[in-house]
């Protein structure tokens, strides 16, 4: 077995062939003065069997487009089985039709990843795992929460965790009962034309005193962690922590969330986030103990 | 039937609209702030046929994956038939393994094409007809020869065509018998590790006093067509003009070709071009009589 570390990996590749002792492999990569991607696999990978790890983050389509070259060259060289880890699964907030003729973006990369030769995927906290049945093969579902309630854990007297909406409660609970720290969550509606996040129904809780920790899988733009944030200190909360595995932090995310009373934010590797005022634990450990 | 204009065009859809007097329908498009495209087909193609435009020049892989979550979308939603017009298609360079070990990334483009639900592929010379056949289903080639032949013929005296190499031979010997002119190619040689492009044997004959017009499928760094250009004038050429179909333009590619001699660029709308001194011809009559 092989490890190849594709073009956007974030260290995952070199931290899981030490953790497995398994050998990698760097994908060859350069850009062609145009703009296209070149891909060359520089090792026989004939009766192999390959893990390649490839993230889909920022630049989301370029990403796509290598790990599409990279899979279905690694099958037509000859690799008996191919897993591909993808540890942030771009589009997967694109997971139905919202709207009338949208494109269910989620299940177009999906069904190709089932068509240029994986045979099972590794995701890391996906969005909606039901959205992971459009991928024809075998698929592991990795949830890092262990490693970041232990994180939470040591950073707070006493944790409340908040799901920030209905769809993060099931991760939300899984972190508080890690650590046995009460929690809940806010219903809010998104407004699909002009994308505006508002709360429509606070839990009726006392928040006093409480080292508020907000979960999510996600932190985009920050708007949605941001209005919870506020809703906590008005509920009485002493501090206000962010944590999320997938930091994708667009436009001022940071800022946003500054001004929203958040203390720290605590996320892992899966997409490239810049380290400063950000607490990330390598995904690597939770990867490798669910291969 | 219905053409939808795809997110990038270069105008195509809005002629091809007009000349074929189909009605015109443009894909609703936005990015998100973390930078993935979102696609959503603004009317009903319930049993229609439809005539997707999209072409894929810079950024290629954005273009490419908005081609895919497009044409999927219109096939889930119940199109009949869906032919996808592509004026420029990515990728086409890298068509076999040069290396061992190389992805053949047209190979997976065409793939995704078939498996995306695409009936009918209509390329506008593609790179290499050949690999054309890496597409399952109907495909349709258009050689917009004619229309850069007459371009060819108003604007020179004396012409002669000259192939920068031995694979657009072919296309020289089109575009010379268009306007009965005499034509031939040089020999060349590509580094495949530094990309570095020369000169291998040159052909034996005089371009004293000649209108030479060097005509190739794309031009990219230019690098190939400054060669020639140079070896044309060192044959006695009295004026150098460039013609290919696909303008990519990379780099510094119009400053090379001038200092090379190249005294007027000739190409079409397949790829975005900056007009200034170039002659953009629109290929949409092209593919209307093609069609």
């Amino acid at each position: 077995m092989i490890i190849i570390g594709g073009t956007a990996t974030n260290g995952i590749d070199e931290s899981l062939s030490k953790i497995l002792s398994i050998p990698l492999i760097k994908v060859e990569n350069k850009i062609f003065p145009d703009g296209e991607s070149y891909i060359r696999i520089p090792v026989s990978v004939k009766n192999e069997e390959v893990l390649l790890v490839q993230t889909t983050d920022y630049p989301q389509d370029k990403h796509l487009i290598e790990l599409f070259l990279m899979a279905e060259a690694i099958k037509d060289l000859g690799a008996k089985k191919l897993t591909v880890i993808i540890p942030y699964l771009a589009y997967s907030r694109q997971d139905r039709r919202f709207k009338d003729g949208e494109a269910v973006s989620v299940k177009t990369i999906l069904h190709i990843l089932s068509e240029v030769g994986v045979d099972t995927l590794v995701i890391v906290e996906p969005h909606k795992p039901e959205e992971l049945t459009y991928f024809d093969g075998e698929v592991k579902i990795i949830h890092p929460y262990p490693q970041i309630a232990r994180k939470i854990k040591e950073m707070t007297n006493d944790p409340f965790i908040l799901a920030p909406d209905r769809g993060a409660l099931e991760r939300a609970k899984s972190i508080a009962e890690e650590i046995n720290a009460p929690y809940s969550y806010i219903e809010k509606e998104r407004d699909r034309n002009t994308g505006e996040v508002r709360i429509k129904e606070a839990p009726n809780l006392s928040l006093r005193e409480k080292d508020v920790v907000i979960v999510d899988d996600i932190i985009s733009t920050g708007g949605t962690i941001a209005q919870a944030s506020k809703l906590a200190y008005s509920l009485g909360a002493k501090n206000v922590i962010a944590a999320a595995v997938h930091l994708v932090l667009t436009d001022n995310a940071k800022e946003r969330l500054k001004e929203a009373g958040v203390k720290t934010i605590i996320g892992t590797n899966t997409v490239k986030v810049d380290y400063k005022d950000i607490i990330v634990l390598d995904v690597s450990q939770s990867i490798a103990l669910n291969l």
